[in-house]
């Protein structure tokens, strides 16, 4: 079932040693971005940012706490990699520019295997116009740890903090939630299955969104343009990562306000409803609880809200209050619950995935 | 003898959740740099370049590869860590600006813990003034592991590269080789001993500066100044950190030039010089191959020499030649011998540390 027993060429990483590995994975890159001055081949990459701000963000992905390599191909994990550090820039309202990869792998690993990594990468900087500046290979004495620094650019009156909601703005939330959450929970019941009996084939038939939601996000690059395209904003913004309640959370706490949000009112598709059905879990918890969707959730002035109402990719799902309101989901019966984070905390739910 | 066994207080991980984790690791913090726009906070730092070139560099690592935590104290540990990378952006004839952190910890460190390693990281930054912008922790299944980016600025026309030595330029290194080597050396002694004696007491007298070029190493800051005070540009420069043999080749390989090095010049401190006897290597092996020695290797037009001979604290050790000569040492008896990439490398020492 795993992806390292795929490979059928093994080039031990011994062999090649670290700067040939980097050669290995990095040869012919060629850089897109004006503001990619020089990439890999130094102490540091250059970059030319004199007429935009800049962005940077950084994540640290683990193996066996962010991620499963008996079920995320390796073309997969890197692709992801790469998004969720995209997604953060997005998130600014900004446009990605360049990546910068750290890999730490142990011999377990061949040069083909940390190619596939690198393959997906390459896919993910492709897709949304990166460049890929810098990338570093040591030795890691157990897991696998891809660490990703992603640079984006963005004009100072464009940026999108989390701190600047306004009480009475509307909340807003793109595509739909709890999606990947629930292609990790099948992933999960198959790999159960298939430790209790190795001759099992995994049965992923008719699941093909929810997986791809979970093994191969997208960052909603889309969506900042669809909103520029209206004029309008928001005046808000974050991507969901560790589930939609820890990400108003955030919003609220930063702006100093408090959120009502309407539980009939979340984009929920309709294959994460039956199969949070048929795990007996209830499809609002794997909306405000699952993380990993990396939709956008932002707020956008009441006055706005005729420019926007027409897009189809965003909901209106609720809007801000006084702080002293609280942050409160109304369910469909009309009463209001506190909502409080209970997504994606790595020292909290260690055995998540 | 472990510095985790030193912590009075403890407080688990899980008490206090990964964002408040980052809460404690980095509050009180205040920008300090005008290009640092917004810190940690949001999805991303925002930083303002507008009239400098932006240089970023990353490292990842990962105990038991990259630094054992037997004798490394945490604050030592987060102090090198920023310095490492700080050196890169040194490198560049850069100015290093803003940092940020990725740690990924298990439940075997405390809150404490990872206070002491982000009190070296603060004082590194204090030290070279550089703002920490971004923090991130998460959890490990195993090591600790820690990923740092730095990011800096310099005019585009000061940036130094490691490919545009000329033939005939002359080869200087700052500081002195092999210390930081010689200071691990004794450190693997003690720990040896320690282990067959663990009633034993470290015997580390007498050898506190190649101890402290090891658990503690600066970035050369100040020789970017002495050689701007004299007017005088690199034409190449790269920093020590796997060995001046593995350097000098980085320069030579992308210049496509070739190298004479001369060994009576190579500057060896004494203390380094007396240890490498007791370990019977040769001291000359532990510049040529030692590493994490950060001190800087560059190369100056032979025009430039007047003014930059006075200068106590760079060595000049030889001179660029065609690429046909090779890359080589003149030993002290005059014989010529090819210098070959013995420093550090990743996938085949991994026993080094």
């Amino acid at each position: 079932m795993s992806i390292l027993e795929e490979n059928i060429k093994r080039t031990e990483l011994s062999e090649i040693g670290e700067f040939g590995l980097i050669d290995v994975l990095t040869k012919g890159i060629k850089l897109q971005n004006k503001s990619s001055v020089r990439g890999i081949g130094d102490d540091c990459a250059v970059l030319n940012y004199e007429n935009q701000k800049v962005l940077v963000t950084k994540d640290l992905l683990i193996e066996s706490v962010h991620f499963d390599l008996t079920y995320m191909p390796l073309k997969h994990l890197g692709y992801k990699a790469a998004v969720v550090n995209i997604s953060d820039i997005i998130a600014m309202n900004g446009s990605p520019k360049q990546m910068i990869i750290g890999i730490g792998a142990s011999n377990r690993f061949s040069v083909e295997a940390l190619e596939e990594v690198y393959s997906g990468i390459f896919l993910a900087c492709k897709n949304y116009g990166v460049d890929l500046v810098g990338g570093d290979t040591v030795s890691s004495q157990s897991g696998l740890v891809i660490s990703v620094t992603c640079i984006g650019e963005a004009e100072e009156s464009d940026i999108v903090y989390r701190d600047t909601a306004k009480k009475g703005d509307l909340v807003f939330v793109s595509g739909n939630l709890g999606a990947a959450y629930m292609g990790l929970m099948i992933l999960e019941r198959e790999k159960q299955a298939f430790k209790a009996d190795p001759n099992m084939q995994p049965d992923l038939a008719g699941h093909d969104y929810i997986l791809e939601r979970q093994l191969k996000p997208e960052a909603r690059m889309d969506i900042l343009q669809l909103l520029k395209d209206t004029g309008v904003k928001p005046t808000a913004m974050i991507d969901i990562s560790d589930g939609l309640a820890s990400e108003i959370l955030h919003i609220c706490h930063q702006s100093k306000l408090g959120a009502t949000l309407y539980e009939e009112k979340l984009p929920i598709d309709v294959t994460t409803d039956l199969v949070a059905k048929e795990f007996s879990i209830d499809p609002t918890t794997c909306a405000l609880n699952g993380g990993e969707d990396y939709e956008l959730l932002f707020t956008i002035s009441q006055e706005d809200y005729e420019k926007v109402k027409d897009i189809k990719e965003i909901a209106a799902i609720g809007h801000m209050t006084e702080e002293s309101s609280g942050v409160v989901l109304v369910s469909r019966s009309g009463t209001q619950v506190d909502i409080t984070a209970q997504g994606w905390d790595a020292f909290l739910k260690k055995d998540r995935q």
